[in-house]
C-alpha cells in the first residue's frame, strides 16, 4: 500500500491529502433550514468521529442558515451545491470551509467562473463531485461510464486551472463498484489533487456497508484516496462507523476497540455468538483501541486470544482469560463476560 | 479482473476453480452429533444459497453422524478435522465430499500419508486450511506472518504432491486483512490449485461483514479466489448473505434483488430512509435479480431510477415511478411503496 502523492488541502482546521490521515466525512440528513436540528446532528457526528461534515444547500434560506450553523459547531462545513451558482456564492458568503459542486448540473462557464473567483478570494477549496446518476446523457455518450466520469472531472479541472484555481478535490462516484474503481484509477495519475472516495447510493447498512467497503477498500489498498464518505440510507453516524471500520481493517486509522470473534461451529462448547454479542455491547463504552478476542475452542482460540490485548479461549463450559498474551485465569461459562470485561476496563482506565 | 487460472476440483456435485463461478460456502454451528439439528441447518443453508457446507468433526461420534447427515441433505459436505487423523479417516469412511485439514495441528508425516491415501482412493479433495491462530509458534518464527502461513501451506502441498495427491485446495486465513491478502498473493503464482478465501474470526456481522468484504473483495478483484467463506459470529445464513453481497458488488454472481438507495440529505422532501427500509423488507420475498432504486431528489434520482429495473425519484411529497428507464406514473408519498412494489412484483412474475 504505497499512497498516491496528492496536494494537501485545508478544509477549515482539517488537512486532506498529502501525508494526512485519511479523513472521515459524512453529511447531515436534517432539513438545513432547521438550524437547531442541523446543529444537533453535526454535534452527534463530531462525537462519533466525523471530521468534516457536508450540508445540502437546496435554496437561499438553507444557504443563509449556514451562518448560524457554522457559529454553533466546530466541525468544518462543506456546502453541497447543485444547479444554482447563486447558492454557491451565498454559501461562500456564509463562511463555509469548502464547496462541493456537481459539474453535471452547474451551469455555464461564466457562472462557474464567478463561483471560482469568490472561492479563490476566500481560499475555500472546491470538490468537483462527479456522480454517475447526474452525468449529462449528452456528454461523450459513446464512451464507457467510468471514462465519461473521469473526463467530465478533467474538463472541469482544466476550467478551474485556467482560472488560476488549484484548491481542488475530486470525487467520481457510481453505484457500480468496478465502475467507481475504474474511474478513480483513470484519474489518479493524471492530476495532483486529493481524491474523495465513495460508492454512491450504496443503500441500507446491511448491504451498503459491504458495497462501500469493497469499493473504497480496493482503492485505498491501491494507495488511492485521501478522504472517504460512506453513503448509507441510515443515520449519518452509521456512515462514520462503517468508514472507520474500513480504515481499521486496512490498518489506516485506529478508533475504539476491535472485536475478534470466532464464527462458532460444531466444536464449540460455549454459546460463542451470544457471548460475542454481549461483549460487543459492553465495548461500546470503551474508547481506547483495545483488541478483544472471543474464541470458541482450542483450535484457533489460544492463538487469537494470545494475540489480542484481552481474550477468552473457551473449552467445555469454561474459558481461559488472556491478558497481553498470558493466561491470567480460568472461569466458568457464566462468569466469562464479567471476567473479560474486568480486564478490558482495567486496560481502558490505564 | 482477470481471474487466476486454477485446476478445477469437484466437491460432490459442485465444481470449484477453473472457469466455475466463485462458490459460496458456510459451516454448520450446531453440535454435529445432534443429527436433526445439523440436517435442519444444512437445509436452511441450501435455501439461502449456500453451495458447499463444512461440518466440524471434533470426535468419533460426530464423524459417524456424518453418514446419516449426508443421506438427508443434498449439499456437498466437507469434514473439518483438527488434531486427530483417525477422525479424517472416519469422515472419509462416512462418505464426505471433501476434507479440510489444518496443517498446524495434523500430526506427523506418516499419519497425514494415511489420510491422503484414503482420500486418493475415494477421489475426495482436501483443503489445506492454514489459519494464523493455529500456526505453530516454532514454524519459521522469524519470518513475517503472511510468509509463515504461505510457507506452511507450501510444505504441506509438497508432502501431498510427493504422495501423488493433487486434489488440493488451499486457504490462508488471518484476522488481519493486509496479512490475509499478502499470504494469498504470495502463494497464488506458486501453485496451480484452487484457493478458498476467508478472513478468519471476522466478528459480529456489523463489523465482520466489512472486514470480510475488504479482504475477500481485494483478492477477488485481483483475480484470486475460487470459493469463499465469510466467517461471522452469527447464523450461517448471514454468512451466505454477506458472501453473495460481496460477489454481487463485484459483478461476479447474481442473487436476488439489489437495492440502490440514496443516503438522504437536507435536500430530500420525502422520508427516504424509512421508505428504503420498507422496500428492502418487501424485497425479501423477491428471488429474481431485479435492480430497484429509491432516490430522494432530482439531483441523482432520475439518473439512478432510469438505470434500475424499477425506481422512484422523489420530489416534494411525491415521486415519479420508473420502469425500465421510462416514467410510468407519479404518485403521492403515501402511495410510493405500493406503486413501486407493484412494478417489482410484476417484473418478478414474468
Amino acid at each position: 500500500m504505497t499512497r498516491r502523492t496528492s496536494k494537501p488541502l485545508r478544509i477549515g482546521k482539517v488537512t486532506v491529502g498529502g501525508d494526512a490521515p485519511i479523513v472521515v466525512q459524512s453529511m447531515t440528513k436534517t432539513d438545513t433550514r432547521d438550524i437547531p436540528a442541523t446543529v444537533n446532528q453535526i454535534k452527534e457526528l463530531e462525537i462519533c468521529g466525523c471530521e468534516i461534515v457536508r450540508v445540502a444547500v437546496p435554496d437561499r434560506q438553507a444557504a443563509e442558515s449556514l451562518v448560524t450553523i457554522r457559529q454553533n459547531v466546530s466541525l468544518p462545513i462543506i456546502a453541497d451545491i447543485h444547479f444554482d451558482y447563486h447558492l454557491a456564492l451565498a454559501a461562500l458568503k456564509a463562511g463555509v470551509d469548502g464547496l462541493r459542486l456537481n459539474p453535471g448540473n452547474m451551469g455555464d462557464r461564466e457562472q462557474i467562473a464567478r463561483v471560482i473567483a469568490a472561492a479563490k478570494e476566500r481560499d475555500v477549496p472546491i470538490r468537483i463531485g462527479v456522480n454517475a446518476g447526474s452525468l449529462p446523457a449528452s456528454f461523450q455518450p459513446k464512451a464507457p461510464l467510468a471514462e465519461r466520469m473521469a473526463n467530465m472531472a478533467l474538463e472541469q479541472i482544466r476550467l478551474m486551472e485556467d482560472l488560476g484555481f488549484h484548491l481542488i478535490k475530486v470525487s467520481l462516484k457510481a453505484f457500480d463498484v468496478p465502475t467507481t474503481i475504474q474511474a478513480y484509477q483513470m484519474i489518479a495519475d493524471k492530476i495532483p489533487y486529493a481524491l474523495h472516495l465513495g460508492v454512491t447510493e450504496a443503500g441500507l447498512p446491511r448491504t451498503g456497508a459491504i458495497r462501500s467497503a469493497i469499493g473504497i477498500g480496493i482503492l485505498l489498498y491501491q494507495g488511492i484516496g485521501d478522504t472517504i464518505r460512506v453513503s448509507l440510507s441510515a443515520h449519518p453516524c452509521e456512515e462514520v462507523f462503517v468508514a472507520y471500520e474500513i480504515l481499521k481493517s486496512l490498518g489506516l486509522r485506529q478508533r475504539g476497540p476491535t472485536l475478534v470473534s470466532c464464527p462458532s461451529c460444531g466444536r464449540a462448547e460455549v454459546d460463542i455468538i451470544t457471548l460475542a454479542e454481549a461483549v460487543s455491547k459492553r465495548l461500546k463504552k470503551i474508547s481506547k483501541p483495545i483488541k478483544v478476542a472471543v474464541m470458541g475452542c482450542v483450535v484457533n482460540g489460544p492463538g487469537e486470544a494470545e494475540d489480542a490485548d484481552v481474550g477468552i479461549a473457551c473449552g467445555k463450559g469454561k474459558g481461559a482469560i488472556f491478558r497481553k498474551g498470558k493466561v491470567v485465569g480460568t472461569v466458568s461459562e457464566d462468569k466469562l463476560l464479567e471476567a473479560l470485561m474486568a480486564e478490558v476496563n482495567s486496560l481502558d482506565k490505564r
